[in-house]
């Protein structure tokens, strides 16, 4: 490119362009490096919105592509540069800017990380409901741009049922407000929405005013069974979900991933042959909780059952899903999936998984938020290999496949990035993929911002 | 316009062109009629998918504007064509398509009733959340191109919240599938819920999945208390909040608004010189909450307190809630008006209403749902008057640059119609403004939807 970036003046931040500190800023933490067609040119470090306005109207004026980054974690390759041209990295935007306690919300810049917020609410007594896995780690203008779910989805929805307004730099660098601080707001079209899951394809989030919910009264109910199997398993999840108990947390695990947490813990979950296990919370436990739902799962033919409202019992049934992570990790470098189907397909979807076959050394893990229909099929690969066994990328794909097939998901909580967009068509299907194309183009005209991201 | 409509060959639908008859079909019910710039050519009774298709196409292809109307409750003149073409009455699509318990969802067609497939549901232990007061009166398809609020919008959100999939004619007349069946979705850009609240500028949605949650389980707990002013009222609403107990219902009314339940009641709503009052209820009570709603209101300084978990003395409190619109209407023929403010701003907003001063024999109300700031400032107007006096008019215009020189909005759940477009521009921006019309020349590049729909 014959662009000059001199040329782009900044009010307050920084632009690097030595290759070697581009490539420590922008290169993508938790997945394999892609290709990338180009090296970035640049990695603007934005310290006011002024800067990514400016960076964004020259790049627009030069036919610079722009890539959003917030605090790197993605896992679909979403904020690597892939096309090359300006990483625009917003951790610096990192201000609270106001705590709004009367009117439950607050305002934050795009590269607040997200524990940051919820820490500091949590003081006031709220909290701040999307909570990914990266809770410590991501931004919230990054969970907003990836619309990022996690276990309490289940009751308080992923990250765009929080967002009430947003302030965006448009591709030709223009700032706009959009939604505002009301909780209900029809004056279509309701482009906060839109905004939210986008992946920095229509704009720059700048900011963005967010919901904040009480910490809920009483004492929470929290539980675990064990099952024979996931179909088993999911006659529990469909008995808890109809008795109206609303638990704000619904996690099921398979048959691997209960050896690996043995295996970690020393515990005995896969006593008398449990091949499934359920943890969940009611964070609102109505009155008779406790016993209802250990009468709900008898009668669901669990195994092991354990439901208590003592907090410290209740925290070593929480740690068992914390630590669960760590337990797959033990088996070798973790590629982590994200899928949804229709809530009575999982145990369907359990046995898919279970019945791939591999040559390579690698363990395949399915849990998940059982309440919502979202799993994530995980594959630990054994550190020997370098690069990821073609059967294991051969197994996503027909994950995938199976997925669509059977009316679901290819991305439920993580995006499409540069990973899974050849996923895209065969799911929306031609007709709805030209529609997002003249949405995109409605709001960058020059396809300038992330422009790897083709549907 | 020089159209043969002879030429439109519907498949199973009807093509009513007597004027009369059209004016019988497509006369708003609910509002005043307002001019029309020309008289629809027909309206088109749709049978089947196959009909709309075929209207559609039809009136792309020779520029008729198209207006889509469910069962014609807006009360913005949203279902008005003002510009003349086709109406297509979508109320003979009303068959409810699939009800999935295990997954969780119901298919339906876009004219059926909301409460159709709510009494459907409920026989099977779930609910339809979305609860306009038209729910006896509207349609599914007609909630969610106006995404309806209701009470419990406070817990469950507006009907957005409620909608998985669209089945969608488009501006051309193909019929496209948005969304699917799965309740996390991250396959960008999520058009299903930018179409909820495009009040047909987008296309014309003929079949949705809606979301069915489980009936709560466990006794509801109810309440109603009485306040000196609004002042004190959302002192006790902040405390409710802040407590972690949410409410599914938290319903404000003012003093005219009391003064008129007690003339309906004969009761003395206002003893002690109550000026405002508020009605709540947890449809899942956590133990404890009656005690503790008892002191919450105590606290926050409360006149009159009743807290029950009895459903008997429970059913006595909600009917004064339900009788409310009766009570109001007793005064004259009602005008119903809809804003949001941020939550803190309802004493100031009840200020301004009751300071409006009125020439014409008209009385004011103020009343709504103060848990997530969605108020409606109704008008009694004599019956004296044929047409709505001008000071009326003045007084609801006040009303709407009061709202959004505080950060409300001029429409929360009803939607902008035909009554309020010329609002939209000052309250969102030229910009955003101009991005909304790129949005809509996407969807429709000739203009042919809602064509008076202007932003
Ligand atoms: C250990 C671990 C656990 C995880 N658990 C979860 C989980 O439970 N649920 C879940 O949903 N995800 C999870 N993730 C994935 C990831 O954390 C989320 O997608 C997160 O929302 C990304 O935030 P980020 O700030 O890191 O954004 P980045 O990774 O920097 O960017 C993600 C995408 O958003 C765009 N973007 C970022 N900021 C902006 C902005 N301000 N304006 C416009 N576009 C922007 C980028 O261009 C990119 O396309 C996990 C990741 C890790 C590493
Ligand atoms: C007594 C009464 C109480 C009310 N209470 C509430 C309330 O509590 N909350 C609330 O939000 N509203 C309320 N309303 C307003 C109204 O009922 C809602 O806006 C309702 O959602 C409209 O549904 P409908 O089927 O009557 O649609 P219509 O009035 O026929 O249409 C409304 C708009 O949606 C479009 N539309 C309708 N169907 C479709 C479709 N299938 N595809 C595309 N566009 C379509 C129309 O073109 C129009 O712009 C009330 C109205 C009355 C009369």
């Amino acid at each position: 490119m014959s662009v000059d970036i001199n040329e782009l003046a900044l009010p307050d931040g920084q632009i690097v362009s030595d290759p070697e500190e581009i490539s420590k800023l922008s290169s993508d933490k938790f997945t394999e490096a892609i290709e990338e067609t180009s090296q970035p040119l640049a990695v603007i470090q934005a310290k006011s919105v002024e800067d990514v306005q400016a960076a964004v109207k020259f790049a627009n004026q030069n036919q610079i592509p722009v890539t959003a980054r917030g605090a790197g974690t993605s896992i679909v390759n979403g904020s690597a540069a892939e096309k090359g041209g300006f990483v625009i990295d917003l951790t610096q935007l990192n201000k609270i800017l106001e705590i709004n306690i009367p009117n439950q919300y607050a305002v934050v810049q795009a590269g607040v990380l997200n524990s940051d917020l919820d820490d500091e609410v949590r003081k006031q007594g709220y909290f701040f409901s999307p909570d990914p896995g990266s809770k410590r780690i991501s931004s919230v203008g990054g969970n907003i741009a990836t619309n990022a779910g996690g276990m309490s989805s289940l009751k308080y929805g992923t990250t765009k049922q929080s967002v009430v307004g947003l302030q965006v730099v448009l591709a030709d660098g223009r700032l706009v407000e959009l939604g505002g601080k009301t909780f209900k707001n029809n004056a279509p079209y309701d482009l906060t929405d839109l905004f939210v899951g986008s992946e920095g394809t229509l704009g720059i989030i700048t900011a963005a005013t967010v919901k904040l919910l009480p910490v809920p009264f009483g004492n929470p109910v929290t539980g675990l069974a064990t099952f024979n199997d996931m179909k088993q398993l999911s006659v529990g999840v469909q008995n808890i979900s109809g008795s109206g108990l609303y638990p704000s947390m619904m996690e099921a695990l398979n048959k691997t991933s209960i050896e690996a947490l043995d295996n970690l813990e020393k515990s005995d979950l896969g006593k008398g042959g449990a091949e499934s296990l359920l943890i969940f919370q009611l964070d609102v436990a109505p009155a008779g909780a406790v016993d209802a739902l250990k009468k709900i799962l008898a009668k669901s033919g669990a195994l092991q059952v354990n439901v208590t409202d003592d907090p410290d019992y209740a925290k070593k049934i929480i740690k068992i899903r914390q630590d669960y992570y760590q337990a797959e990790a033990a088996y070798g470098r973790l590629i982590v999936e994200d899928v949804a189907v229709p809530l009575s397909k999982l145990p369907e979807l359990a046995d898919f998984v279970e019945n791939l076959k591999f040559t390579s050394k690698v363990t395949a893990f399915l849990g998940g938020h059982a309440g919502d229909g979202n799993f994530h099929p995980n594959f630990a690969v054994s550190k020997e290999y370098a690069e990821t066994p073609a059967d294991v990328n051969e197994a996503i794909n027909k994950i995938f496949k199976y997925v669509q097939s059977i009316g679901g998901t290819i991305s439920a909580e993580h995006g499409i990035g540069d990973l899974k967009y050849q996923w895209v068509r065969p799911q929306l299907g031609a007709d709805v993929v030209e529609l997002q194309r003249q949405v995109k183009k409605a709001f960058d005209p020059n396809n300038i911002l992330n422009p790897g991201r083709k549907v």
